[in-house]
């Protein structure tokens, strides 16, 4: 009998929680799920002899260190400023960890006691991150293996509504944690073409998308994360001209969006004075310059403002939204980004039976053979409904599969480790496909060198 | 014999020195000048007997104590930073002290000690902050006690160059920390219009300008400083409908500004990749999105990217600078600001022989008898040369005076006091006037309310 530890039992680990409950019998595994709150899980736990749920506070020392002592695996979906102490726990007892998040400075300084101690501590291990390495990895390796030389390298990934659930203007609804979509992209996009490092700062990031297309599902946007360089030495592209990781959003979304920005009102650096006083009409009032001509109406004075027009689908957006509206805000001492968190909620989440999307696309252009070269490679998978996400499946599965691989010690990388080696990419993108989430690869030649 | 510290000995100083020693003998001082390096002062020191340097290091703690012992007075022209320790050293021994800085949390949390000590800590005396408290206080009084209500306050100050120095396209050279004038206006605007809160982000501030004008001047830009509301509560003016306070450039100065904001130049939050590696032509290149047509030129890239024209003004203005030049940087892991304000001082250095102009400009409108007023207080101080420049003298010259009424006795206000009473203003602003810097009102009847 082998012992789980799940810690965090939030909305993203419900794909998680179904998998290890589906291959607990045949793994003989015993699970424990630790959370805050986690009376929610008692009609899944009470059926089934091979798992708990315990009330978990992870700022509990003594009770830290007991379910830790008690597992074989931790795996940690906690928000992610916790980890750091599970992990710290995990390398004092000899425990191995998995988590989904990005590797910060502080797990960086963990990688070598780690390794001494001959533990993983496997991160980044999601959708994106995650995902994102393992299906760009197959193909990087593959194109190096054929001798290949890489020129070009760009990724997207988008957490969107399935199109039968795709029922707003926005054509976007909330599938992970608002206020991450609210402040995305602030701060200033790093990206390298053609040998050019290039800098976007926030306030020009959603003016400057691209366009991609995917067959079946038209086209998207994409607008460039925040560093798209860190990964170049662990892709072993250090020389590659060109890299770009970005988010996607439906066609339309970015420009609309951008209207946010260009006001103001994306901003969480400060407090809007009474903000409990105001309405969402005079929330946006308050990042207007003065009107022009008396009574003129407010989507005439961003208009005119922006630059957008004042009668096309950018308005047609805003208004929707009730922007325009005396509804009353009902927060104090709320910053700019808060309210409209507050305001997007009311007509953003997902209603009973919607379903997500996730759509991944990477494209690699390289030299082989004399011959400049194109590849594709694109996911698209579909939500089951609202609690069985695309967004849940794709963070908890490759989670689930990973701790499978752990625990029948089929994983030889220790230290800190993300998944860009073939002996963990490989059989999770295989096992993935079994549960529909499969990449679908189109290469052309482009040109002769 | 009254003993003076003077703290500080920068470029700033020569002002409040020139002050100090022109009053020691009739009013019986001994000046102590402390600084890092005070070599510089050696040839006006040597002759006189009243005064004296000393190699002053702000961090030595036995220093500092012995220092301020001996005082009767301590002044600071250090930077803002180091005041609070100098601060509460005169606190511990009871003395006095003066500076031109801004009352930061940290000396709030003394203003208490300070009454109960019987001692006065002045802050916000120099130009601004110090004589537009001071100019402003003497206007809201004077319509006050008519028995007028204040509708509108708007308050403007630059540092600015003198018109028969003003002879490059940008009409600006640096007159205070260039640092500072390139991070200038980061972070958000706020200010209050006809009751409304208004906010305004970094990257629309140099386009929301105000326009001004001075009588035999011409015209200026105003854009508005971070916090028009703070002093609200100080000025007795917490239900004004109107109220900003802002910073003046000539006319065209800000629309080119809005050039380096838009592209992220001014940005001092990450370094650039191989910064030593770039000239000023692939510093702005990585700022830009792709040319739309091989060989376009940077200009008409601008141009396309940020709709300005591409041989109007503002282009003319860039170009001068030299952006478009493969001249080397020679910065090492320099952010984006750092980078900007070295092309800036090797073109908006004052020349010898140079004079600066310190403009400040307030506008107020008030009701008194049925009629709408409007008053503007208007100065305009011209520098000597290079070294005693308008800066230099409106900055030091109030600390100095504020420095002789303290020493007379005459300042009854304790704790930590910003000069907004006209105990402080009245002899100040008076005294100004004998060196040149004085204001001029005009006032007009605008409407029957």
């Amino acid at each position: 009998m082998k012992k789980i530890l799940l810690l965090g039992a939030g909305r993203s680990a419900s794909s998680l929680i179904k998998y290890l409950f589906d291959n607990a019998t045949s793994e003989s595994w015993y699970i424990t799920i630790g959370d805050i709150n986690v009376a929610h899980l008692q009609p899944l736990v009470e059926p089934v002899a091979f798992a708990q749920t315990i009330t978990f506070d992870v700022h509990n020392d003594v009770q830290r260190a007991e379910e830790v002592s008690k597992a074989d695996l931790v795996i940690s979906l906690l928000p992610a400023i916790f980890h750091i102490e599970v992990a710290k726990e995990c390398l004092k007892q000899e425990r191995n960890l998995i988590t989904a998040s990005y590797v910060s400075s502080a797990f960086l300084a963990l990688h070598e006691e780690a390794q001494q101690k001959n533990l993983s501590i496997i991160m980044e291990s999601g959708l994106d991150p995650g995902i994102d390495h393992m299906s760009a990895m197959r193909v990087i390796r593959s194109i190096k293996e054929a001798g290949g030389k890489l020129t070009s390298f760009k990724s997207y990934t988008g957490g969107l509504v399935a199109p039968e659930s795709d029922n707003n203007p926005w054509r976007y609804k909330f599938t992970w944690n608002p206020r991450n979509v609210v402040l995305a992209g602030q701060g200033t996009a790093k990206y390298i073409k053609q040998g050019q490092y290039k800098y976007i700062p926030y306030h020009k990031l959603f003016k400057r998308t691209d366009e991609l297309f995917v067959e079946g599902y038209g086209h998207f946007d994409g607008y460039a994360n925040r560093d798209s360089l860190s990964y170049r030495e662990p892709y072993g592209l250090l020389d590659i001209p060109t890299m770009l990781r970005g988010t996607l959003r439906r066609q339309g979304y970015c420009e609309a969006w951008d209207v946010f920005v260009q006001l103001g009102l994306t901003d969480d650096s400060y407090t809007l004075d009474g903000s409990d006083q105001m309405t969402y009409r005079t929330f946006v009032e308050s990042f207007l310059p003065p009107a022009t001509s008396p009574g003129q109406p407010m989507a005439e004075r961003i208009s005119l403002y922006l630059g957008v027009p004042a009668d096309g689908e950018v308005m047609e957006k805003l208004a929707w939204l009730g922007l325009f509206e005396d509804t009353p805000v009902e927060l104090a001492a709320a910053t700019p980004a808060q309210v409209l968190e507050k305001i997007l909620k009311e007509k953003w989440t997902l209603a009973p039976g919607d379903k997500d999307m996730i759509v991944m696309q990477h494209l690699f252009a390289y030299e082989l053979n004399g011959e400049q070269r194109e590849v594709t490679s694109t996911l698209v998978a579909m939500g089951d409904d609202e609690v069985q996400t695309a967004m849940a499946k794709t963070v908890g599965l490759p989670v689930g599969i990973l701790a499978k691989l752990m625990l029948q010690g089929k994983i030889t990388h220790r230290g800190v480790v993300i998944p860009i080696y073939p002996e963990l990419y490989e059989p999770v993108l295989e096992e993935l496909e079994e549960h529909g989430i499969k990449f679908v690869e189109q290469e052309r030649v482009v040109a002769e060198v």
